[in-house]
């Protein structure tokens, strides 16, 4: 099993700017083209538990597309093998009521379609 | 790609419990056992970002040992070919200002030294 072999990571790390992009600016067919359509992907998001593709884009399509920017504090990409990655996230966002930290963990498998995001949690920090 | 074979997930779910088990009884030799022995594994704590084997076990030694118990509410694996998985489970714990519902995420890999937690997210919802 190679960890971080250079060529996993340089894909993954080509791939995930993408995400970030769609993320920010709503791109609900982009997000969802990323993420494993399948009932089995599972997203843990700030405020809900969505278990399946549908789940997930109709969360999408129904959150508010204001106030998604982030600043990218943290990025981190493991690989494991060719086909298994991880990557983490902390990220800050600015808010009326101040600065707010969050993290955001992803696991990526190349399947036969190719690279998709088949587990992802997200999460606001406590104010410490 | 095999997703899910039925043996993989029953290898993953027959050690599962031992994690549970040793966290709410705070037993740290077994849940750093249990982890990858890495500077590159991750632990996105309910309250804290941990980098490397070093900062997630002093974190769990530091840790009071109270307050720990929780009850499973929803455990989900996923594996992906023979050497990788995902377990997420909801959980809520009791505490003197009623429950708190939270999320685990882990991502599991079967290293030359057996499957061991590469990364970790832990989070507890807001109250709705």
């Amino acid at each position: 099993m190679v960890v971080n072999d250079p060529e996993v990571v340089a894909e993954l790390a080509a791939l995930y700017p993408r995400y970030e992009e769609a993320l920010v600016t709503n791109d609900v067919p982009v997000l969802t083209e990323m993420f494993w359509a399948s009932p089995l992907s599972i997203r843990l998001g700030a405020g809900e538990n969505l278990y399946g593709e549908a789940e997930i884009e109709a969360f999408r399509l129904s959150r508010p597309a204001v106030g998604l920017a982030r600043r990218q504090v943290r990025l981190e990409i493991r690989t494991f093998g060719k086909d298994y990655g991880s990557i983490t996230l902390e990220f800050e966002r600015d808010t009326l009521n101040g600065i707010v930290r969050g993290r955001q963990s992803q696991v990526w498998v190349r399947l036969d379609e190719g690279w998709r995001i088949v587990q992802a949690h997200v999460s606001i920090l406590p104010r410490s």
